[in-house]
């Protein structure tokens, strides 16, 4: 069985206002998506947070955003690709430097927020998204959202000489057709601990998941989103980690 | 005779709002200070601003400053030598990430307005600029104001393993102590385009000027400041280059 | 024959950013769209801009945008209703003091750029940006653009007590619907300054101008957009307002 | 006795960031200081501070701040007299305009942070805030430190026709001139929920209370500074309430 890596957003404080309980979710990540600026975070955060990832051994990623601190990111814009493609350039660049004066290497790229969900649905936004990452060089991996049908993403990645991560989340329902069923639906997301527990288990073991119209939905993933926002999802993380094993490395 | 390094501080506009003609001043530098986003700039702007340092053959340097886009960054504001260390880090990493992406090198920092004059009265905040760029390794030099006893900010760069590339100006007048005279001051800046090459020269050649106070001042120097802001400033560095001779490399 | 008041976006310049010649474009204008801080300008602009209006006995209106500076409020931002109603209150307010400050009144509010566009076409949206005039006050006239079909606008903003201002482009091509010609088109943009005067006399006139497609548009209209942005929009307002006629008031 | 009014800094969330707990303070205060954007809030966030103060029948204030959200308007930045003058101004009209839109009443103006700081000792930068206040009507009231020798600083007040509130704190001690004792020092902080609630009786009854160097101090003030940040602030707000007998008005 494939290791299914743990991600969670952190470092999303912002100057004065604290965001998430990073010391607690950090111990159960495999992977660590810091915020780079544009959405949330500092420089004093950046460096601060990129030191507890080194210090809890989590790997790193860059967590770009659209530039709208005061919507944390979440409002679709319309930036032209080639904005899209700098802005994540820039912030990459910021977060790697952070990764550079604790010795650390940064691994991956997850884009934040309506960046995230735009780029899944516009692949001329995705292919702007994998320029800015490409153009950075390193052998970036970059996380998007796992689906169904895979393959024109990963051509799309082919061009541009990207490796994919593909995620997937254990406390949100599916549509048959891959698509996170929408927050404002009645089930869209699972309160139960079991309940995302087991979902996680069979994204980890291949399994299918039931689709919120009762069909059975395989995906093929690589890393399952936790988030460290509050006890309960702290909590769930945990038995998530417990129920998946070690972590990898 | 060493060479003396013409520099300008270039990428100053953002977004809709153009500032300087790069296009005409470049091609008379060795050094593009190139701003970062916190004073002045964007991704788009930094990354087409890399291009043209590219394009024509000049070397990069990263222009950080304080977080003031409404001020420009010459504003004095009240940074922890810890928010200095890092918000130079920050912005010399996404500086280097359009450089990658081009091809290119980044070579140098001069950090920029406010954040320039107060390190130089403020050695507290003199070694956090120096811990910023030594941070992010690369043999990156800093470039600082020249001045009369270079040794206590040479030694300070030893702690830190940077090398140092002093600055002189041209079309300002100096105080016997080395300090520049503040605008403010009658004569402070030298408008007369003969007076300016000739202070170039003085420079270039280790050989003193007229402070304002009469008495001879010689101040050595690694590079010198001019400006592509309008025309005139445009003339004056031809000018200074034409008299120096050609550029490095 | 009704008055056609000449309005323009001015005081559009930022901190140390430079856009546009208002002490030359406003001589000519009834109406002074005035930047608030979210898209262009700063407190201190502003108020040098309403004291320009001012002395040229120009009527003053806010022109409140999304929060996107480095974007110039060119790009569609998914924002809420609610986000929408308060950032125009906020922004009508911020320009309401400089007024006071000034001796001047406020007059009228005219959304900027991707605003003013999405809520052309968003009557949720424009509802949200009503409830925002509506709720501060003080008899504010709403500028929306000129339509074939104006009474679902009307009937709106009879809901919310508002009087409103069509608006109309002399330099621009319309659709045989009303609605403006994408600027990637050919033909979307006037440059012979006979065209564009005469464009100016039909709306002024209540006559017929040519849609792209080739059909009679005919558009009530109370106010036509000029432009100060450089010499030849200049030029082309001068034109206008000497073909119309002394200024209001 | 004259009533010494309690007041607390709320509205200080931003976009997605919470901070403090409003809805736990508000009810203790006679006088709430909102921010207005600069250094924290957002137009929702605005609107709905000056919504719970009226459903408290809270007194409401403006709490303008240097532009400076990731340092939370806690850095001095030297920006202009103008500038100041201008920032102020433009927050105090944001501000009104919610109040407007809920119907209430602007009444007083409390500068936050570094410029409340900087304007107790540079009466210039005084004047500017004066001058901001002023410029708005309506009669402000402009919050300032108490201090032993008010005089000067009434004059000042008078020459722009200002009401003056003066402040002191609770949990602070104080030197004998009258200032704060900085932060930094051994006993800057009261931790004592009596010794809090006596050192604000002190001030109610006008009797002196012992500075930091042991001699007595007499300050004439107007209004006590709570918080509403944690919980331990929030029972010696109560408490000092219960002491001082019911709410004003």
């Amino acid at each position: 069985m494939a290791k299914l890596l743990l991600n969670a957003d952190v470092g999303e404080s912002y100057g004065a206002w604290r965001m998430g309980n990073d010391p607690a979710v950090m111990p159960v990540l495999d992977l660590a998506n810091i915020a780079c600026g544009f959405h949330a975070s500092d420089p004093d955060i950046m460096r601060a947070t990129v030191r507890l990832a080194v210090e809890n051994q989590v790997t790193i990623g860059a967590h770009p955003a659209y530039p709208d601190l005061v919507g944390f990111g979440r409002r679709s814009m319309a930036c032209s690709p080639a904005q899209v493609e700098n802005l994540v350039l820039y912030q990459v660049g910021a977060l790697a430097a952070m990764c550079r004066a604790e010795g650390a290497t940064l691994h991956y790229v997850k884009p934040h927020g309506a960046l995230y969900n735009d780029m899944a649905t516009d692949h001329g936004l995705l292919a702007a998204v994998m320029r800015g990452v490409s153009a950075f060089g390193g052998h970036l991996v970059l996380m998007v959202p796992a689906t169904p049908d895979p393959e024109p993403v990963r051509a799309l990645a082919r061009n541009y000489g990207l490796q994919l991560w593909f995620e997937v989340f254990a406390d949100r329902a599916y549509h048959q057709d891959g698509r996170l069923v929408s927050r404002s639906t009645e089930g869209a997301v699972h309160h139960d601990q079991q309940v995302i527990v087991e979902q996680a288990l069979c994204f980890a073991e291949g399994r299918a998941i039931p689709s919120i119209e009762g069909s059975a939905l395989v995906l093929q993933a690589d890393t399952l989103c936790v988030h460290g926002d509050n006890e309960a999802s702290i909590q769930a993380a945990r038995a998530i980690r417990n129920a998946l094993g070690r972590r990898a490395g």
